[in-house]
This record gives structure tokens, sequence and C-alpha cells, in this order.
């Protein structure tokens, strides 16, 4: 299909009218028209392809696969209308750079980069690395994957900002959205509290927790006694949550576990002291 | 067009009056007088074009391509300029480099991060990944996008640098200005203070300034208790605000929570203790 | 074997249908669901071969093979359909990049980093550097070893997310899993506490934790004043566990050390000042 | 021109005092003189040129170009009789080095990141990425553009010292000569003042200050409460003064602000704090 | 030996057999059994020869020969199986990586970490830089070396994890147990504390320390005033101890320090202040 | 000369006597000797010419030509002893490094790193960066310049330690003898203080410094509040200084404010507060 | 010599004993005996002839060249028994490594960082950057240079332990040893002492420690007002003691100097503050 494309593209552009300087301005620019428009139609067609109800897929496979036939139709599409475009400009470029060892040279050292972000790109995608809509930690920016491109993914932090990273970039992927989250609550008590009640008061805590809050899924479990600072005696909690859902638990634990060390009267290390 | 330009200079200035010194000194500073017309001429020819009414765009998109169009027009130019330029000085360094491997490898070496530039430039332009007008941050540089260049971005910051990045230095790019920005608010009250009254009155507030400030566009959340620290209980909540105008929201939030925790009596982490 | 099906495939896809563009989208689409189900077919074989009872080997070398000889039969049949994908569409790509000599640059540069990620990956399995459910550490990411691949290695971490990491990348391995751990038991106590009496103490109820829980295996340690700060004194004590069982140990002395303290009257750093 | 001069040297020295060693030194020595004596001609013309009345330039532009061809002219006349020298000492070193390929990877290896200064040296000049005067930020080190050469850019710190950067080491370029300057002021005050009232006060003072100084040339504005702390709350207001003016005009408001809030009894963070 | 083992091994897999797929499959899995069996008896034979009472080496020494030539004779036999598994296997590879220097290329960019690594390995033991049983530190990493390889050196931490560094990424290496080692003592007493009297009863407890301590074995010495700060003046100690005994004897020393100076009045800068 | 004096060294020691290896280990020793000879006379003759009165040159510059030039002859009479020591003993090197590319390749990659070394010299010098005496930071090391060599700069620290950097690891040149130096005084005074008064207390003490010290040579200024902390209000003075004296200055200033704001009762943040 | 040690050897144990495989293990082993018995011999002879008193040397080139011709001879030995063991083994690794191009590039790379630390050694060696004994800093390490090698320098801290960095892994190398050193002590004194009275005092202990010390050979300073922090006013003064006696001094310095502030009523800024 590209083959016949392409082929007709350059009967159509190269025979006659290419022979004037502004038959070839005509040229690329009616060839740049055309190329948007097969981009669009190319571009419809893999969403409404992917989309249609005969597809089978879960929706987290479908996104990724629609950015990136998205990206894969575009970028075909661009590289053939730079080929032409340098056909029809290839009057004088050719002579500059004549030595074929050279060129070779540039394109390699101009490629080497691009080469390296789509293969990775593959690789993440092959590999499962990451889907459209995980909350991944790429790099030390986190959010979640808006779209995986050939050479860029995209991630959107939760609050709003998009960041772009080159596939070849990458390092190391955090894959958040895999497993059950753990929800992982410290509260500093002072020296002097009783740690016996106060962790059966945070247990007691966790449990009603739990048993309310439809994101915990998994056991609740009070760790023990995580530090002795000089100027806290820290304890921890733990309790399973479904994906990405373990932040609203922590802060509803810890206000919970708060509000139940003040009924008891266990001296949380930020409350007032007595001097 | 360019092979024309350039042939007639050639003939121009080679043939006859560039066989003795003088000619060619002439010859030189006649072309870079010529050359400089023509890139004035160019860039005009390019801005009106753009900023014509016939040319459909939206704005931004218009003040990205019309500080491409005058990079590339500049650039062919100058590399233009300075081949004529080498031809009509030619007659002594060829000697010098003789050997074309080692002339190879000279212009690769000093080629090789052009290009890289160029190539990456190109690619920030056909993925979008900011235009001029963005408000992005580029390797630790936050600020409006200027223009963007074939081989440099420019970057105002809000305090009126401009910061000025190769493209192929560019190794992560965080815009601000694809989706709405969240508003952060963080307030850190005393361990004495009554949670459940305290996050009642931040709701409160919050919303008033949802229905005041029309850079609120989504909903405030009161997301609850962020941290129990050493010497606070701190608080958060958000609101979904226009792209870059959460800054400005968060200020007025944070003017108005404190008026209204004054007034509830809830005291905040670095109000007067009283000992 | 491969041979074999691959000649299979040339000789099916590549004969006459592929003399028309329909024939060879057919011929992809094809191959592509062939291989799709050759794999599914190679991973059940490896399964069940590695999981019959006939093979004796221990769980978590059964898991590290599992896992890679599952990439293996991935990536072998990825490679061969990726191959003849190559020869379906191949009709242009050969033309454009003509030169063997570029295209082996282009090759070397994009397979370069693939071949140490696997040449890495096998040394891992070779030198048994982890296996299958280890606790390992690799470049500051810590967790347990969830599958080993050829070319990447998952880790999950306790808190539930998974770290992919390109065994390429992997600069130090810290293996927890290997030997028993020591649980190391820091406890500061005030300058004006008698400081034989705490060793005592402290070494007391560190018996008493060796003997009552299960995961302390090895002989228990008061090592002595660790260090003298402005704030306090360091006492430490130290006992063997179990490997990876020392977090839990460390927090049960804690709990203890800090209720025996309290008991006999051994002021701890953190505990109120009379002033 | 420079053809010449080579030549008539190269007739010179070479032809017959050349036979012997005491001939070629005397050679070096002379042509080390004559080479000394063209650049101050050399020098002392591009001054002359340049400073004319005739030329038509801005201040910052001629003191940029100045710098440049000075250098241009300096680094070409070393180059001349560098090879002079070469030739003229050139009998041993050949059959050393008689390998053509191992000398030119040696020439290659030296030349390298010579090339990378220049060619990144002209492109600052081209894309006037700052000129000389400027004041700008180059890898963390801020001053004044002292001169920019082909191979090196000096800058003078203001407090006095020069930083001599080779142009090929420059990674971002931040230049605040070009538009007008932000002055901000932050001022902290005690969690007990009245936000309003300080907000009002701080108003009138940068109007006044505004009014008064010659260096603001925006309006003036008070952004709010920037940021709550566990000491203080920050109050952030900011005007619009000419380049680089923006310190004096910072610490003239600061001075006013202090006296105001002092005047009118709002106590700041570092004030007194009755226990 | 080995030229014999793989002739033997080509004659018997390679002649009739392989012909059929059925028949390499069974050659690598037989050959495969052979090449374990075979490492088996190498590693055992070194044992047995390493330490029979014959060889006459101090234990350092013998272990870490042992640990290598386990290693070397692994590696070999890893290394034949491999090149005969290849030759197995080899039908369709070759055909794929036609071209030679594609192949070295590949080979060399795979290869040449590994010979880094075996390089740097035989540097260590030809130089004596550590051996087994050393406590050392590398790249930031501190414990005993448990065994020397080929490609990579393990190390075992006090408190008990594995460490596993390939010896090409082997920057510095500092080794403890070469030179007795210094134990240091700082102990910070109050601004108001006699020094004079303070640095006697240092070294009178430092002397008892060494009289008593068989882990002393050099002279102990009170350096004097190691520094005023705004909150203590810091004493300081040494004793030489037997190589790395220095943290028992410093344990030591500060226990009966602390103790002294509680006798003698003399104000740690940690004691309680009256104020 | 070089050549003269190489040819005579070959002749006598390469004809005869070197055909045995007796011979061969006198000629070389004997020729060892010889080096050490020339280069003394070497050495005292460059020392003596450039310090001879007839030589018109300015301190600093002398200095570093000596330095220089002793360098130049030292290192090309290593240089031939190197190569006669090569010729002496070449009879077994050159079979075993017998490929010419292998040979290039080694010597190209060791002789990197050292040409780089010689030609950012080389730049220091034509450039004039620095000069011997003069006071400099160079990565992060500070002090007075000893000698610039061919290969490395020596730096005299205050404290009298040498750090030797080899002049391709140069990467910033910061030089402070080059202009007069800024003294900048920043005194923290409390938020009670009058800062009106301050600032002219200082400006009068700042003056009679300046009348009084031979060091201060330009014009006093007291730039205004510097900044508002939480515990003080910082006021900055400046006098402009000969290069280097600004650190005496700066102490001097400081005695001086403290006592006339003693006198004056402008409390500075650091006086006791009365509470 | 060399030559004929080798040549010995090969006719030895290639000629006839070779053709067994027996023959050759026999050859091995014994070379390898010889060759530990030349190496012992060869080292004694170089330690005897540099200590013999005909040598005149001062005691630290002694050392410096001694651990260096140690090394030669070992590492000449090593060689040669790796040529005889490669010729001894060499059956099959020529036909693997067949092309000489690879065998090339991996010997190549393999030899790059020795290449590179041999050479780098040489140059600290003729440029006397550091010898045996000096007390130096070399990449964050500071100490006695225990041996200077061909690849490698040995350092010792003070301390014990030994530091071993491969030459070619030396950035910057500063030398302590080559000038006086210049004890600094810094002392804070409080905001309310009578500053000239404290100097006085300072100036008069430093006179004292400088007629009493034999490490202090140059002129005693008090430099005067070094800082003014918000809780101290911090005088210095300096001594020239003789290289690396400085910290003695310094230690002497502080004890006199704060019993000289304790008898004059100077309050030092960690004195016990009234409130």
């Amino acid at each position: 299909m590209i083959h016949t494309l392409e082929s007709a593209a350059r009967d159509l552009f190269l025979s006659g009218a290419a022979r004037t300087v502004a038959g070839r301005i005509i040229g690329i620019v009616g060839f740049f028209i055309l190329t948007r428009i097969a981009i669009r139609i190319g571009v419809r067609t893999v969403h409404r392809l992917l989309n249609s109800p005969a597809v089978k897929m879960d929706e987290r496979r479908r996104g990724t696969l629609t950015s990136l036939l998205d990206n894969v139709v575009r970028y075909t599409l661009y590289f053939i209308y730079f080929l032409i475009f340098l056909e029809l400009c290839n009057f004088h470029v050719q002579t500059l750079l004549a030595g074929a060892g050279l060129a070779g040279l540039v394109v390699g050292l101009g490629a080497q980069s691009l080469i390296k972000d789509v293969l990775t790109g593959l690789f993440i995608l092959f590999e499962d690395q990451y889907g459209v809509g995980d909350y991944v930690k790429i790099n030390n920016f986190t959010g979640t994957v808006d779209s995986i491109g050939l050479r860029v993914t995209r991630i959107r932090a939760w609050t709003g900002e998009i960041e772009i990273i080159p596939n070849g970039k990458i390092q190391q992927v955090t894959n958040y959205s895999r497993n059950n989250s753990l929800a992982v609550v410290d509260v500093g008590v002072r020296s002097d509290a009783d740690l016996q009640q106060a962790m059966a008061v945070m247990e007691s805590v966790m449990r009603d927790v739990a048993s309310e809050s439809e994101d915990v899924v998994g056991p609740v479990q009070v760790l023990g006694v995580q530090a002795i600072t000089q100027t806290e005696v820290t304890l921890r909690a733990t309790a399973e949550c479904r994906p990405m859902n373990q932040f609203g638990v922590e802060r509803l634990c810890r206000l919970r576990i708060k509000e139940a060390f003040d009924r008891a009267g266990i001296p949380l290390a930020s409350s007032q002291r007595e001097i």
C-alpha cells in the first residue's frame, strides 16, 4: 500500500511539473496537503478499527494500541513525505554532501538516538512494561501514562502538567498499577506514651477503616515500633489497598488515628508539651 | 530558487573579478550585503504570509511556525553565503586539509551536535511537544517559550531573563499549558486543633473561592490529613484551575483560609504558642 | 525446529499470495496470529515441563528457569515473526538503506544495548547472582525479584509497585536472601543514665526476645556505646535472624527495650526533661 | 593576502638560509617577530575600522565584533606561524609520525574540542545569544560578558574576577539583558499579623518606590500570600525594572517596607516575640 | 586436555546424529549433562588439590585461589559448551549475521565489558589488592571478601547481605586488613569543663583500656582539642589496634571515659545543663 | 640541533657496542647520564637567557615563560632518550606488536589525553588565561599559580599544599588577579534596629577604612538591605580593593562595624536578646 | 637478557615435551616456578642495588625508585610467563579468534585502560608529582604514599587502611609535603566579647606557642574577624608550620586560647549564656 501510494505520488509530481521550480514548489505543497489528508484518514481508520466492538481487548491495551498505531501511521507518512520532498528539492544537496561515507556518517550520527528511542519503545510494548492509563514513575517523574509513542512517552502528573520523555532516555520504570498498593501510616507518639495502648488503638482504628473503606482489599497490620528518635517513638501500620488508592486510605487513617489518640489521651509527638 | 540564486552569485563573483585578491574581497563583502538583504526579504515574506488573514491557524501554532521559518530562511542563506565564501577564499585551505578522510572526520565531529540539535528540533515540532507561548520546564529551567528555532529554544522566565538551550541538550520536557492545572494548598495546623472543624472551614473557603474566581474551572476538594509531623498536622486541599493560573488561586486560598482559621479560632502551626 | 517452522512460513506466505499487496497484508496478519498461537503453546510446554514432578529442582531455581525460558520462547518467536514481516514488507526499505555499511552501523548501534542486556542477564543466571523470590537491592531499588528475563529484571517492592530494570543497567547487586540477616537495634539514652545498668537491661531483653522469637537464629550481643552525641548516648545491640526477618525482630526489640527502660527508670533521649 | 604573505615567508626562510641549523633558528625567531608585528598591525586595523564613525553600529554589537575580529586576526597569524615553524623544524618529526593514518588520528583527536569550541562560538554570534556587555549566566557563573572569542568567552563577575569558559563547554545560557527584569520582594510577617493591612501597606510602599525610582519601568503588584510556613506568613510583591536594576530596587523596597511595617505595627517574622 | 574433550564431543555429536533436528536436540541436552558432570569433577579436583596438606599456603591465599580456580574451570567448560551448542544450532544464525564485520562488531561490543572485568580481576590477584577474608571497602560498600571470581567479586556485609560487584566496575579499593587499625575516640565536653583535667582523665582511661584489652597493640595517645564548636569542645584520643578490632575498642573507650568523666565531674556536652 | 645530537648518539651507541647485550645496557645507562647532563645544561641556559637584563619582560610573563621552556627542554630530551632506549631494546617488542594497526591504535589511545593536555596548555598560554603568580580558581581548587607546564599546572593553596592538575582536565578558569577585587561585607542586625542609623554608621565606617587602608582603591558603597530573614536583617556594603586584598579589608571592616555598632547601640543579630 | 631467557625457555619447553598434553602441563607448571624464582632474584637485586651506599640518593627518591623497579621486574616476568603460557596452550584459542581484526579490537579494548594507567604512572614519576612517603590527597582520599607502581598507587590513611588507586583514575593530586603547612585556628567568641582584647590575647598565645613548639617555623598572625554569624563572632589566627605538623599545632593553639580566654573572661560562643 505504501509502495503504491508513493509510486503514484512520484509519477504525479516528478514527471512533468517537477521540471520547473514553480512546479516543484506546487508539488511540495500539494503533496504536503495530500499527506495531511492521508494522515487523518489513516488515524481515523485505526481508531475505528480498534474501538469497534468486534475487536476484543481490555480497555488498557486498546488505549495503548490506539496511541501506538496513530504514531506508526503518522511517522510512516511523514517519512514518505520527507523522501518525496528530498527528491523534489534534491538538485543541490546531493552535490554538497557528495561523499557517501560522510553522508553515511552524518545520517548514522543523527539516526542513532532515534533508533534507540524506537527500539526501547518497542521493548516497552512487547514486554508490557506499562500501558496507557497506568500510574508509573519514570526517571523521577510520576504520573499517569497519557500515550506511548514510537519515540516518546507522555505522562500526566496529578497536578495536570504533561511530561514528555524520549523512550531512549528511560532508565528505570516503576509501575504502581500492577499490584495492590500498601498504605503505610507512620505516627510519632511522645516518649511517655503507653506503647501497648497506642498500638491497640491503632489496630482498632485500622480495622474500622478497612471494614468501612472499599479501597482496602487486604489485611491491615500494626507492625510496631519503627524507630525511636530523639524526639518521638514512631509506630507503623499498613493496609493493603487497591492500586493507587493508598493515598486516600493513608489520609483517612491519619485523621482517625489522630482523633482516636486524642480521645484515648495518647500524646502525639507534635502535641503541646507542658513545661 | 536556492539553486538559481547560488548559480547567479557564483557566476557573478567567481568568473572574472575573483581572479585577483582585491576582487575576491569585494566579492565576499558584496555577497555578504546581498545575503543580509535576502535574509530581510525572506523573513518579511514569511511573516506576511503567515500573518495574513488567509492562513487559518490558531495563534499558538502561527507563532511557532513564524519563529521556525524565520530560522530556516536565515540558516539556509547563511549556509549559501558560507559556501560562496569558502570558494572565494578557497585557494589555500584545501591544500592544508588535503586528506579527504581527515576533512570528513573534522566535518563529522563538528557537525555531530549540530545535526542532533536540528533533528531534536524537528521532533519537538512534529510531535508538538511545545509551541511558542506555552509554559514549560526544560532541564530545570521554567518559563514561557519565546521562540523555537532549528538549533535552539529560547525561554523567558517570569522574572524576565532569557534562557537559551540547544535543542540537542533537551532531556525532558514538562508542558504546563496542555491541561488544567491543579492548585494545591497545604496548611499546617497545631496538634491541638479540631481537625474536623478545620477541614470543614477549609472546604467552605475553597467553595467560596471557586464560585468567586474565574480561574477555578473544576471541582475543589479537601483531601484530608496529608502528614503528621513533629510540629504540625498538615491539611491539603486542591482546586482545578485554568492552565498556569493555579499560583494566583493558591495565594488567594492561603489568604482566605488563614483569615477563616483566625476567625474560627483554629490555631495555625505558625501561631504563637502560649507557654 | 525453528528452521522448519520458518521455512514453512516462508513457503506459505511468500510464494503466491505475497505477489499482491493484499496478499502480503493477509500474510502478515496471518503469521501474526500463528506467532501468538505458537508463543502460547511454547510457553505452556515450558511451564508443564519445568513444573512436572519428574524435574527435580528446588522451588527458587524452578521459578527462575520458568521465567527465563518463557522469555526465550517469546523472543525467538518475535524475532522470526519480525524477519518474515520484513521480507513481506521488504520491497522499499532495502533501496533506501542501500549501503550495507550504513545498515550495519544502524543495526549495530541499535543492537548494542540489547546485546549488553542479554549478556548481563546470562551472567546473572550463570553466576546465580539472584533468583526469583530473592530479596535484593539493585541500583537503589529494593524488593523481591519477580522475574528474571533475558532483557529485564522485575522487582516487587514491599509496598507493591513493580520496578523494571534492563539487565545492562544493573551496576551492583545486593542480595539479602543468601545469609542470615543481622538485626541492629540502636537506642539513645540520656546522658545522665547509668550505662552499665542500661546495657544489662538491654542484654536481658535481647535474650528474652531470642528465646521467644523463632526468627532469631544466632546469638544476641550488646555491642556497647556506639556514639556519644551532643544530645544522647547511643547503645547498640544485635541479633542474628533468619534472612529478611530482621525488621520484625528489630521492632519487637525496640518495643521491649523501651518498656524495660521505662520500668527500670532508665531515661531515653526522647524522654521529657525536667527543667 | 594570507597566501601572498605565507609564500613570501616561505621563499625567504626556506630557500637558502634554511639549509643550516643556525639559519633555521634565525628563520624561526625572525618569523616570530614578523608575526608579532603583523598581529599588532592587524589588530589595530580592525579596531580603527570598527570604531570609525563611518561604521554605523550600536555600541554592544561594535564591542562584540571588535573582540571577535581581534581573535580571528590573531589565530590566523598564529596558525601561519605554526605552519612555517613546522616546515622549518620539519626534518625529524615526519619520520617519527610516518603513518598518515596515525597522524590523522592524532590531529583529529587534538582538533576535536577546538573545532567544537569554534563552531559553538560562531553559533553564539550568529544567533546573537549574548554580546559584549550583556549580563549573563553561563554554567553557574554569573557576570558581564567581557569578550567573546572564537574559542573562549570571558565573563567578569560583579566582584571583579574573570571567568574563562571554552565555548564548547557552554551548556545553557541565561541572558539577563534582553528584557526588563522583575524585582521580587518576599517579606515574612508573624502569624498574628493582619494580612489585609500588611498587603495594603506593601502596595502603597511599592507604589511610592515606583513613582520615585527611575529604575522601575513597569507596574508594581502585591501578589499575595506566597507561603505559610511553621514560623511565618510570606507575602510577595513584584515590580518591573530596567534590565539588571532589580537588585537595587529590591533593596530599596525591603528597607521601605520594613520601616512602613514598623510604623504600622505589623510584626515581621524576625521581630522580637514577647514571651 | 580441553582440545581432546572438545574434539571428542564434536565427533560424537556432530557426525551422524546431528543431521536430524531431533539428533541435534539430543546432542545439546546430552552435552549439557556432560558439561555439568565435567564441572563437578573439575571443581572437586581443584578443591582437593588446593586443600591437600601437600600444598603449603597460608589460609587467606588458599581461599582466594580455590575461589578463583573454581571460576576458571566453570567458565572454560561453559564456553566450550556454548561453542558446541552454537555449532549444533548453527544452521540459520549464520545466514542472518552474514557480514563478518557486523558479527565482529556485535561480538566486540558484547565482549568489551567482559574482557574488562576479567583483566581487572587478574590485576586484583596479581597485585594482591585483596584476598578472600579481607575486610575491604569497594565503591561505597564495606564488608568481608567472600569470593574473588574472574568476573565478579562478592562481599559480605557485617549485617549479612551479599554484594556482587563486576570487577570492571571497581574504582577504588580500601583494604582494612593490611595494617593495624587506629581507634579514634572523640568526646565532646561542655565549654565550662577543665580541659587539662579532662585530658588527664582520658589519658588514664586509655592506658587502662590498652593494658586490659588484647586488641590494643600500639601506643595510646590523647591528641588534644580537636575542635571548638558552638556547643562543645571536642577532645580526641587514639589507640592502635589489631586490624578491624578498633570498633570494639572504641566502644569500650567511650563507655569508660563516660563513666570516668561522670566520676570526676567533668560535664559532657550532652549532659543536662542547669538553667 | 636535536637532529645532530640524536644522530651522534645513535652512531655512538648502536653501531658496534650495541651488538652485545652488555653493550646495549652500557649504552642505555650512558645515554641516560648524558640526557641528565643535557637537561641540566638546557634548563640553565633557559634560565640565564630569560633572566638576563637584555630580555625586557614584566615579572609575571618571565616566570611563566621560564617554567614553560624548562618543561619543553625536559620533555624533548626525555623523548629523544626514550626513542634511543627503544631502539636499543627494540629486539623483541616489535615482533610482539607486529600489527601496525594495533600499534597505532595503542599509541593513539595512550597519546590521546597527552595531546589534549599539551593543546590545552598551549591555549592557556596563547590566550593568556593565567600566568605564574596569578591567584586563580581551577576546578574547585583555589590558589596561586606555581608553574604552568606543557602537561600540568601546579597551584599553591594559601595553606601551603600543592595541587597538580593536568591541563586537559581544566574545565573553567577563574582569574582573580586581572581586575580590582570587591570587598563585600554583610552584617546582620536585629529586627528592632534602626536601619537608617545602622546604614549611616556603616557608611561612615567604610569611609574611614577606605581613607586609612591603602588596599582600598575604589569607592565604598552601602548597598542597603540585602535580605530580611526570620532571624535578622542583613545589610551589605562594598569597597573596591586591589586584587586579592579584599579579604584583609573585609576583616577590618567587620571589626570596625562591630565596634561602631556597639558604640551606637545598634543590636547585631548575634547579640544577646533580653527575655 | 630478556630475549635470552625467553629463548631458552621456549627451546626447553616447546621442543620435545610440548608435543604431549602432559608435557605441556609440566612445562607450564615448571615455567611458573622458574618465573617465581626469577622474580625473587630480580626483586632482591633491585633492592640491594638501590640500597647500597654507593648509590647516592635522598631517602624519598630511593623509596620511590625501589617500589617502581620492583614493579617493572615483576610485570616483565609475568608478561614473559604469559606469552610462554599462551604458546603452550595455544592450540585452540587461535582458531576461535581467527579474525585478526577482531583479536586486535579485543586486545585494544582490554589494553586501553592498562596503557592509560602506565602512562599516567610514568608522568607522575617524571614530573615528580609525589614520592613514597609524601602526604597527599588523591580523589578524596588522604594519606601517606605507600608505594607507586606502574599501574596502581597505594596510600596509607592515618587510621591504617590501605587505599589502592589505578594511576589512570587519578584526577587531581594535592601534595601536602612540598611546602610548609599553615595552621589555621578559628575561634568563635560571643557577640558581647571585647574583640580587641580577644585578638590581643590570641596574638600573645600564638607567640607563646610559636616560641615553644619546634613545629612552628614561620610567623604567626591574627588575621582578624573572619565572620559575624547569627550566633558568634569568629576570629582567625594562623601559624606557618613544618609540613604536616599543623594539626598538632592547631590543637595546642586551641587548648591554649581556650584557657587564656577563660582566664581573661572572654566568653566563647559555646560558653553558658546567663538567661
